[in-house]
């Protein structure tokens, strides 16, 4: 059995609970707030940062570490393709949405609407927000232009390419900020995502004091 | 023949760099300033990011996919260790590096005295560059704790662990901001890594208008 230290808040969290799910490893949660982190986690890890996991007491600390650990000690339903060429196609997206999409589009967003609230008792900054939205339709544009194109992110088949893209957006997805309207293969995509039997668990997600949007667990939003 | 699209003040190129020349893999360098990339980095990473590597129109761009596919295609002077869990270490500390040290001290330090510089013709805020010296203390003691401990930073042999880790310092030392006399482990530690072959063309490094400090290319240092 393995436990995961998480936060439905965070999309590197959601990642490797995607992962895990898609490979039928089963698995607790322990919630940690992000803002406000219990001794705990500094114990397993001095970077101060989740999702830890724990099994067998191995202890892996950061989203990184994780996900290639978890492809490298199962074989059953692998998440990369099978191809170094294809494997780096794959890799090159997940870090585009783990660093650009993260620095663009949540921090603007997520960390203003969520984090500054818990941890501040802030507002969030209109023009921080907009910038983050503003960028988001940069980033939708181009899942857009990949799902029209290939039948998954990353290439023919679903990989952690549609894994870690679909963490990220789930989250702002909660918040009511993705304009799926305007997107029509994006859109295409995630429903197709939205629908493994993985994602379960991501739809009944709740953060703590915000309601999710109207159509976040919706399959036909 | 690989092509590595590159600049000296990145740390994440000199890790490709340095990972090639461990791995006796030929290659050449083209520069490109990150603070006026040219149209063709665009069309070979719409991310717009450097490192990019090219070998036999085979494009990978961005230094965690080219990191991982180069350990997926060379058998040869693997830079992992063998087992899962020890690789998942490694990991770990090279997202400590890669995150944790590019934000706390990369950009704190490198992006106000150069970035600033080149991009916008500004001096550096000396509170910005405070806390970014500040922040080094704390990666430091780490490096030292570890250094103490272990033979190598993840684990018992030499890895991407030490690559990663010196790829940033190094640019940090090229700058003439670390504090060796303080971190006795660190120091002997850097010493070790510095006196690799693969180390050499790191050590001749120059950033066009910077000049390197004194010790930055001694051994004795």
């Amino acid at each position: 059995m393995v436990l995961l230290i998480h936060h439905p808040i965070l999309p590197q969290c959601r990642k490797i609970r995607l992962q895990m799910s898609e490979k039928k490893i089963l698995f607790v949660l322990k919630e940690e707030e992000p803002w406000k982190l219990s001794p705990d986690v500094y114990k397993l890890n001095p970077a101060g940062e989740i999702p830890i996991f724990v099994s067998d007491g191995q202890v892996i600390a950061g989203q990184y570490p994780i996900c290639e650990y978890l492809e490298d000690i199962s074989s059953e339903n692998r998440l990369l393709p099978p191809t170094p060429g294809e494997r780096a196609e794959c890799r090159r997206l997940m870090a585009w949405f783990d660093e650009k999409f993260y620095r663009e589009v949540y921090r603007n967003i997520a960390q203003e609407k969520v984090f500054k609230r818990f941890s501040q008792g802030l507002a969030p900054d209109s023009k921080i927000l907009k910038i983050g939205l503003n960028n988001l339709k940069f980033h939708m544009e181009y899942i857009d232009w990949l799902a029209e194109r290939r039948n998954y992110l990353g290439g023919a088949e679903f990989s952690l390419a549609d894994i870690t893209a679909a963490a990220h957006l789930s989250v702002i997805d909660y918040l009511g900020d993705v304009p799926w309207e305007n997107y029509h293969y994006a859109k295409l995509w995630y429903s197709k995502i939205k629908s493994r039997p993985s994602f379960k668990d991501i739809l009944k997600d709740s953060v703590k004091g915000i309601l999710p949007a109207k159509n976040y667990a919706n399959l036909d939003f």
